[in-house]
């Protein structure tokens, strides 16, 4: 039978996201699966497969599928490999060899792994804000900061790999403790956990009146609505945050020259506040020659297509 | 007759090199001509065509010149333009297309422009330290701080050809004036013109007594030479200028995951008490997936060789 479909997973801190894809870019059935119940490498890996062949089954596609496509963090592209993901509970500490059991537990179905911000770069480039472009940063604005650097077509693995780990570049010197370890990341400050960070602090040290005094566990959620309902210290957390992030894709450009940097993920929702701080510090931190040249734009995707859809057009290269 | 021959040349603020070469990367023949001594680029480009006529005439090379690699501060390998060079006399202001400028001056010869640092890494990857590698970074320590990018084996051009302006990403938020307009570059802190600059300050804001302070115009040779004779501030002017260097290049490393670090260039010749500071500084500020994992070398090449190799290399190139 011809095999003219393929699967792409993101897997992600809290869920894994999974769909069958045709060569259009149409995701034919898709399940979402608990990614952070699990302790195990190989109980997540064996619920997985489950899902997914039941997923192949749904869409009629027994004996179609090429190849399958995993995003995920800290994804090796080279070795097929997750290395110490924090994020994720079952691939905290210690090396796992996702590509390899998945495709043990598929029947052999080649699986190709990468970077759940490099699969979203992917996904930009095929059906999304970059399609036409060969030079373009794709940064992902969820819990952490993650970032998928293309250059000439390509998406930029580096000796090892690991390359584009932009969101752990210094955005103030000694400043607050990334879960890196490192301190004052790009992450640690313009991430979902950032904004909320820089929220809690603010809050704790004056006694401005905000809505956000009301909310328990503040999330990067709270400050958008706050902001949306014109609280001043929530939009001076997007401006903040919108800041800092502008100064760092000033140094962005100047390595790639890309004609366009794509902003992902949950804070990205947040783009009425966070638009123009990052536009102008962006320019302002910029090369002149690079001044008001490079697109900023926001990614039209549904976040989750974009990662279904990047993860599934890796694996098309499947040999 | 047999086109076996290329030329190289790099264009400095002060002198421009050339030389003819062959394809075991053999210079044949080279000389220097002033590249400071003209306003207007014709005067410029007639006497470097002047100079490579009476060269390919010495080297025998008659007829046998397949092309001509040129390596010039924002030299631009897509369009032949030097565009804005401050160091550059004659490409201070406004748009030179020497690449077109120079072919019409060698009998039809095509010319191939590339950026000084872009030359610099071509040269390291076919004669130098970066010999075998494809993901590698050449940082040019001279009057200003430059770069050149590799990854996959091909240098990074971006989307407008210039990529690789590592110079000019921010080491010091709000610090020193650079010479781009911008605060707080790294060129303006690390290239041998302002580790000059830091010794002056460093003198001016207090007594300590240094060898320095008998100097008329410091140069980064200057503080080399005083820190050899155990000169404390000069050692300090290094280490602190090391120190800066290494924690941007923790930064570079997030961006492209290289295999090595090359550092080339006047003030790379203070080896000595660079290295350990940036070493450090780099370790200490990259994600730690990579440290203590990423050469930091120290070019073997002759400045002026590794110049006009690179160029050249890119001559070979030409359809």
């Amino acid at each position: 039978m011809k095999k003219d479909l393929v699967i792409g997973i993101d897997v992600g801190g809290q869920t894994a996201k999974c769909g069958v894809v045709n060569a259009e870019g149409n995701i034919l059935a898709q399940s979402v699966i608990r990614s952070n119940e699990h302790t195990s490498a190989v109980e997540f890996l064996d619920a997985l497969a489950d899902a997914l062949h039941a997923l192949v089954t749904e869409a009629g596609a027994e004996g179609r599928i090429l190849g399958i496509g995993m995003g995920a963090p800290n994804g090796n592209y080279y070795t097929g490999v997750i290395e110490n993901a924090m994020n994720v509970t079952w691939a905290r500490n210690g090396r796992v060899p996702v590509a390899q059991m998945l495709q043990e537990r598929m029947d052999g179905i080649p699986v190709i792994l990468t970077n759940d911000a490099n699969a979203a770069a992917v996904g930009e480039m095929r059906y999304g804000a970059a399609r036409g472009m060969k030079n373009f940063i794709v940064i992902t604005l969820g819990t952490g900061v993650g970032s998928g650097i293309v250059i000439d077509g390509k998406v930029v693995y580096g000796h090892d790999g690991f390359a584009g780990e932009l969101g752990h570049t210094c955005v103030i010197r000694d400043g607050r403790l990334c879960g890196c370890g490192k301190k004052g990341c790009l992450e640690a400050y313009c991430s979902a956990v950032g904004a909320a960070k820089t929220a809690q602090e603010w809050l704790a040290e004056s006694d401005e009146p905000s809505l956000l005094r009301k909310v328990d566990k503040i999330t990067s959620k709270d400050i958008y609505e706050a902001a949306c309902q014109g609280d001043e210290l929530a939009i001076r957390v997007l401006t903040y945050t919108g800041t800092l992030l502008g100064q760092k894709l000033g140094d962005f450009i100047a390595f790639s020259a890309p004609e366009a940097i794509i902003l992902f993920g949950g804070l990205a929702r947040a783009r009425k506040f966070l638009e123009e701080p990052i536009r102008t510090s962006m320019n302002e931190n910029v090369v002149s020659l690079w001044r008001n040249k490079v697109n900023l734009l926001f990614s039209p995707l549904k976040e989750s297509d974009a990662a279904i859809l990047g993860a599934a057009a890796l694996a098309w290269d499947v040999k």
